[in-house]
């Protein structure tokens, strides 16, 4: 019986499904996903990521899926659903990176996965067998991915489910690092992402800063819009309530924040505004 | 011991119990109606289909719970809590529908599961012994339909919740079907629901649309507030981004849309918005 | 193996844990907390309670957690995280209290859970072993918390995350109970929170207006803002949809209402807001 077969096998059968859409939370559409995922492996533990990723927004949800992933056991299966393209012929993968596998479309949501020390193998689904029918042209999230990902976690083959495809044949997502000059000890990069917190996460990692200033980060300057921010704290806390500072954030990236407040709204910043340090 | 029979007893017995309510998800109750069933049964799986349901709408709930409950296996026990008369003599019941049972208010929140190709039995849920004590007169989620609700997750039988009432006597939910004219070759309907992408749902079926033009979709007039859309397309993708389209959506209804856009939004249309088509 | 040690110690041991937090559900935050659990603790049953809580709310969190935790079963782990002392020398302790747990940082978050008929033991969490390293200076949640309620659902015994704080070293929270005025008949008191549905729950209890009106209720005159209100009612639905009512509601506390309506927006009021009776 599959149930005692799970027991049996413990932790090395992952039976971690995790959800990232921008479905909003208001309809029965995760509900749904959720239903066809229990129907077919009812040992199935579902884990909600994020449903709040913006409409179609591709990029949004490559960087929570980057960011979310390693916080969970290997063999996790991340299903992520942005599929502006839903109903034409982009293709739905299966990409196995790091010990763990995700099914998406192939749209460059999984984009930021595909390091070559990171890759092991990625397929085509064409596993038409465990499809929902009749497959709908609007919501394969409900009548392909979800069925397939409750099928990989009752143990079926990755391999199973399709032809497999080069690492290069994927859909990339154009990412722009930051730019460093050693010569005048600055760095330019951006904001690429804001939190409900309204901390702005910049493009900028604390290696870039430990590399170009070492420790001594106390003089680095940064701009951002008109404002100026002297040094790089190690905790919101190190300055007073309302206070604007700057920090490596627990994703390892320089982040502008307002200690207790919203750096968004007190700059009136967004995403892929310009952020320069000087050393 | 319980939590062994469960799984002596594998797929036959769910323990799978949905929640469908317009409580959102900023106060405790959600959690503490999770909370109520987890004690009496540790073993249930609870899966959210909704709390986003607009306060005390019984429509939206009625439609969202039918378009669902069909995903989760049979058995599931799926609690809907949309009750505007709490503390009235409204009764509360179970009802088993195409395999599947139902908990909430008698106020029209079940009446789309009603159909007599569906219907198996109902009772009024009368089992004081099961409920909390001392029962509030303003949270009969919490006190009433989640105790009940474990329990029958546990093996209650339906039978047990109190005396059996016939289909008739249950609250309806008034529904406007479209109107078809085979002679002009007209559907006349109206949208009966819109999404988080802001599609536009109408009461429109595919069936309406397949029995009167048959496969000669593609010189069908849509007409929505001033906007004419020819044609019924098979996706989103077939139209430019931005572009208005009708398709017939995942749950089989006619369906405006904008491929990658809000429809809502786009044409200012709301619930209740009337929809023509000429063949 | 721990899986089945689980099944053979049955309701003994608890394996569920709730999660509190001002974190919001559109970020990784919450998931990322639940991977970091499920990692260690595949067992765990994770519920949430809110993460809704206002951003830095720290008495609106500890309004929520003392409401919610008594319909758990005993031996839940609550972990509450509401932080804006994330990074300084606050404490995050762990509270044994009325045979439940709670992991949170000390900074008032729990302060209505430390009455002595309750309390049983706190501790300050330092057991290094069990964090994720490196431990940011900005997300404790993920890197202390979240580990150390997995290790407690595990079975670490709870003094074995740190060494004993008494009752009297851990932060408390003000709270303004309602003045009484016997000889008057008069009771004053203030809105302290408001739901999803706009209710308005006062610092007035049930007992409160026992003990000086008896059963006597119908001829109280609540007082809020420039508005009366004759008599406590015993449900919404007692007067018409529209009307403005008062009742005692299901938490045991005096909440004014609107049967189907929204209070706080009917009335313009807030948090702080004056409530007077007179009987």
């Amino acid at each position: 019986m599959q149930f005692v077969l799970f027991l049996l096998q413990g932790r090395v059968m992952s039976r971690i499904i995790t959800l990232t859409t921008d479905f909003g939370l208001t309809d029965e559409y995760v509900g749904i996903i959720k239903g066809v995922i229990l129907t077919r492996t009812p040992e199935a533990i579902i884990v909600d990521l994020s449903h709040g990723i913006e409409r179609q927004n591709i990029r949004q949800g490559a960087l929570l899926i980057k960011s979310a992933y390693k916080f969970f056991p290997k063999r996790t299966i991340h299903l992520v659903v942005v599929d502006p393209g839903v109903g034409s012929h982009r293709k739905l993968i299966l990409l196995q990176a790091d010990e763990h596998f995700f099914l998406a479309p192939d749209n460059g949501v999984l984009g930021l996965l595909l390091e070559a020390e990171h890759f092991q193998a990625a397929y085509e689904v064409q596993c038409e067998q465990y499809y929902l029918t009749p497959v709908s042209t609007t919501f394969h999230g409900r009548d392909i991915l979800a069925p397939v990902a409750a099928e990989v976690a009752a143990g079926l083959a990755p391999e199973a489910v399709g032809p497999g495809i080069s690492s290069q044949a994927l859909k990339k997502i154009e990412t722009k690092g930051a730019k460093i000059d050693s010569d005048q000890r600055t760095i330019t990069g951006e904001i690429i992402s804001m939190d409900h917190f309204g901390n702005l996460q910049t493009n900028i990692t604390g290696n870039n800063l430990k590399n170009l200033y070492g420790e001594q980060k106390s003089t680095a300057k940064i701009k951002v819009k008109d404002q100026i921010i002297i040094g790089i704290q190690s905790a919101y806390i190190e300055r007073a309530s309302g206070e604007m500072l700057a920090l490596v954030n627990s994703k390892g990236y320089l982040e502008i924040a307002v200690n207790c407040g919203n750096a968004a709204i007190f700059l009136g910043a967004d995403i892929g505004e310009k952020v320069t340090i000087a050393g």
